[in-house]
């Protein structure tokens, strides 16, 4: 069967490699994988173990299940071209795929990122072309708790979007196959808006349980001034968005406050990357809309000092 | 002999009282006291190893010389009223003053301050009245190494001026005799607008010290980001100041940068303090500015932000 690259229904007949397959890699491709998909894992770490055990996925949401290992591979080239790549890498690590992602790539090959904050798409599309880039922004919790297993914990949506365009057929047909392995997935007019939405809260959250000291967001939105200072860095990010002609909605500061407030105390992603040594999304996250601050002469005075303290506190470790 | 209390030429003849004699009470006491005049010292971790061997002085700058330990005291009571309270406590121990000074006091005792930042004068005013508040900026260099011990290594310069007036002739009779001890002592028009001054530099360099993660000064001016923040903060200060009429010099900022670039690593006293695990002078350097801005309306995001941040590393220790 030929796939229809262009005007797909859904995913059937269509060649997909997951690149970067820790907690979000191998979780979004096992739930593709589990609809029956044509699903090529690239792994290094866990390669041994799932190749001989398969991808176990523990959803506390709808149970578990096991991804056979016969389509995991340890290098690019072993895959071969594929129709769509999803990125499940994170952003810190994306020196590497100007090496690994071309034995995966025919003309017509779609990428999707699937990474946290700003710069991704434009990374691949400087590389690769701005056509066939696609982005993702995954709201989900689970973790990789050992070679091979996923612990879903709750959550999953994905917000989908093209790259520097409204959404066409392909990213329609990915969301319907992942709604269809319930994946919960909305298709969105601007990705870009999208991702200066989510770093509304990931800038302040992420970033001041680093800065003050390794806190959860309780002692965030507890503390009367960094509640303060967590409002002012939505306000900068909301004032960024705005001047590439991205207006977020009116209330969203006391709206993101009262929901974090509501939430049980919890570790933003950044600060457990930060506690477990392993490499923070400074770039993403900070260094990257602290530059668009710059070109567009927009002030951002909390934003500018919060990431010259992340900078130090991630380079001393 | 009757000492001139209102147009004194030097302060022979009056009775001094030292509370709090760490590094810094300790160490204007005891030039005072080698000069020849009445000081008593009120201490009270150091009191048993002071009466036996006295203060043992150690500069780097003139040399050791010791202060005999007959004029060491453990309780204000049995000091009794002196013409002059010179106050080396720190700011965080405020506290214990309205106990503590009292039986030090007649009608017309003076009260000097050495503390740093903001709200210290304001504070002793509230309690004994501002007519006889002074207050004096020490930049000095020196660490009490052991009981009875302080080691000087550097400067010592005091900026010394009247609680809201401007100097008279007892804080003139103050600075001959610290000039006569070796200590250079400029009288300053404006107390508060020294105070403001100072902070320029503590307000930055010690917060930024702290908040990104136990550094030293070259390493924030190294900083880009760092270094932005830090001439951001000053910034604000500086407008602070203004907003309640005190200019500072044109150039402020840039010249601060640069003297601090040329300077070897230096650790701020507060950090020293918060990696000693001892309190941080927060509500003098950070949160009374903060509340100035508030009262006057003046934006300060990023001295918002940080002080959010050091409450919150303070709290946690």
């Amino acid at each position: 069967m030929t796939a229809d690259l262009d005007n797909p229904v859904n995913l059937k007949g269509w060649r997909i490699a997951i690149v970067g397959c820790g907690a979000v890699g191998a979780y979004y491709g096992a739930r593709l994988a589990r609809l029956g998909r044509d699903v090529h894992f690239l792994a290094r770490a866990d390669y041994w173990h799932v190749r001989e055990y398969g991808w176990v996925v523990n959803s506390h949401v709808d149970g578990q299940w096991i991804v056979d290992g016969d389509q995991v591979y340890r290098r690019a080239e072993d895959i071969g071209p594929v129709d769509l790549v999803i990125i499940g890498l994170k952003a810190t690590a994306n020196y590497v795929l100007p090496e690994v992602l071309p034995p995966l790539l025919h003309e017509r090959t779609r990428i999707l990122t699937l990474q946290n904050g700003l710069g991704n798409e434009e990374f691949l599309a400087t590389f690769f072309g701005a056509e066939r880039i696609l982005g993702g922004l995954c709201f989900v919790c689970n973790n990789r708790t050992g070679p091979g297993r996923i612990e879903h914990l709750a959550e999953g949506m994905i917000q989908l979007g093209e790259f520097g365009r409204p959404p066409g057929p392909v990213a329609r047909a990915i969301a319907r196959d992942w709604e269809e392995s319930r994946v919960p997935c909305k298709v969105v007019e601007s990705l870009r808006m999208a991702r200066w939405r989510k770093l509304v809260w990931n800038v302040p959250f992420n970033g001041l349980a680093i800065a003050a000291g390794g806190i959860t967001t309780d002692l965030i939105v507890g503390s009367a001034e960094l509640r303060e200072a967590a409002a002012g860095l939505m306000e900068e990010i909301i004032s960024l968005a705005a001047a590439e002609g991205h207006f977020l909605p009116e209330g969203l500061v006391e709206d993101q406050i009262t929901r974090t407030a509501a939430m049980a105390a919890y570790r933003p992603s950044s600060l457990i990357d930060f506690q477990n040594g392993v490499a923070v999304e400074l770039e993403a996250i900070w260094q990257a809309p602290l530059r668009v601050a710059r070109e567009l002469g927009v002030p951002t005075p909390r934003l500018q000092m919060l990431t010259g303290v992340l900078e130090q506190l991630v380079a001393s470790g």
